[in-house]
């Protein structure tokens, strides 16, 4: 394959604050189509989680959550509230570690990441105590978002639902997939590719899913300034009609877990 | 802050096979030059590790090698040559694990990835055994380059050296930075941020300069169809005129990493 000729990622500006119930896809398009954009059937969408986590009503008042036995042992030994603790444990399948300075969860979705992804920033103004998990499915999101884009405008592009991860050995955060519809998360060119010299390439399995969030969240940013979503274009070739498996088919087994 | 503009990765097509003792430099300009592209302050650089290597001659025979008895003991355990294995000790500080499926060390140089950063692929044709190192100390060689750039062009744009790694708990590498001059490797909006609603943001530290790889190795590819820079345009905001604490700032410390 040639490589890509250029790969843009532009930040949707003018996005509305979302509440549960409204429609990711069509205030998505709205805000394309005010900037003055088209969409293309080779785009990817890229979602920040918390606005599909936002419009599926995903909230939770930390006061009606009880702590249990554990989350209280738990929120002892790092210094947590016990009910964001049990929040945790709630949305977790395994935790990794806990201490002072993170709570690492396996995810019921199979991702690894801090306090199991739920945020206490950027919730209902006013409403102190309330956090925002995870959507339930997050590749059944990204279908239904992408579905609701083809409905409404013609145009298939992909959908990509990004959170942003830490990594165990290097500070900071990256963006993240955590659902797709209709890109490739992995391109697997084991066995498939040749290097410069005819060899064989004998790893090389790219990531391509999470490559594409990482610049994504970039351009999207944080806090006050964020837009949560962005277009990207360029990476047609990893795009196709059919769904795929979604973002849980780039998660390591666990039983391939070198570092439970 | 406004959000960015656009994010724009544009592989640099048309570099030459490199050989020790030529200039990534000067052998960027060219590409560029030859492209129809300017450069500019504020653009980013990214170069694949393996040609910074290539040009610092940072390449070994496995024949040269001699395995000692702590290689000869792992490569047992993993099915790994003898001489491999003692390349990959000599540029550890740290083994972390050590199966067939790999071995993860901690390169001497701090970063976390599978066989010390060793590749076997791409090195120079029709050497069979040779193995290409990462190059002495990625964050010299990034302020280097970056300064023969300004002295060739009179522009000082930022300089990223980035390599492939994978990652604890998903599929598939990410590219990532290794060596950095002129570029934030982390963004620590901690404590100086607010969200939408006006809260403190709680710990948004973005790694800017992984973020920016992760991209721009996708775009320039692996294998035959490589090619080993891009130019990133609309991430000025990050760049800046002094070199700054390159890519090895933006290791997690020892005594805070959980999973060693």
């Amino acid at each position: 394959m040639e490589p890509v000729a250029a790969i843009s990622v532009i930040p949707v500006k003018g996005m509305p604050l979302f509440r549960p119930g409204m429609s990711v896809a069509r205030e998505l398009l709205d805000a394309i189509h005010r900037r003055g954009e088209g969409l293309d059937d080779d785009d990817v969408c890229v979602i920040a989680q918390k606005i599909v986590s936002k419009a599926e009503g995903a909230i939770v008042h930390l006061d009606d959550v009880e702590p249990g036995a554990r989350a209280k042992e738990i929120a002892g030994e790092t210094g947590r509230q016990p009910q964001m603790v049990q929040l945790i444990l709630d949305e977790s399948i395994e935790i990794l570690r806990a201490t002072p300075a993170a709570i690492i969860a396996r995810h019921r979705c199979g991702h690894v990441l801090a306090n199991a992804g739920i945020d206490a920033s950027n919730v209902e103004s006013g409403e102190e105590g309330t956090v925002l998990l995870w959507p339930r499915d997050p590749d059944a999101s990204a279908r239904a978002i992408r579905d609701e884009i083809t409905a409404i405008s013609g145009k298939r592009p992909a959908v990509l639902i990004a959170d942003s991860m830490g990594r165990a050995w290097r500070i900071g955060t990256t963006g993240a997939a955590i659902g797709c519809a209709g890109l490739a998360v992995l391109d697997d060119q084991r066995g498939r590719g040749q290097d410069l010299f005819g060899r064989t390439l004998q790893a090389t399995v790219i990531a391509v899913a999470d490559s594409i969030a990482a610049t994504a969240a970039l351009a999207m940013g944080e806090g006050a300034e964020g837009t949560p979503a962005a277009l990207v274009r360029g990476a047609g070739r990893w795009v196709s009609n059919e769904d795929g498996p979604g973002a849980a088919s780039g998660l390591r087994p666990v039983a391939e877990d070198m570092f439970r």
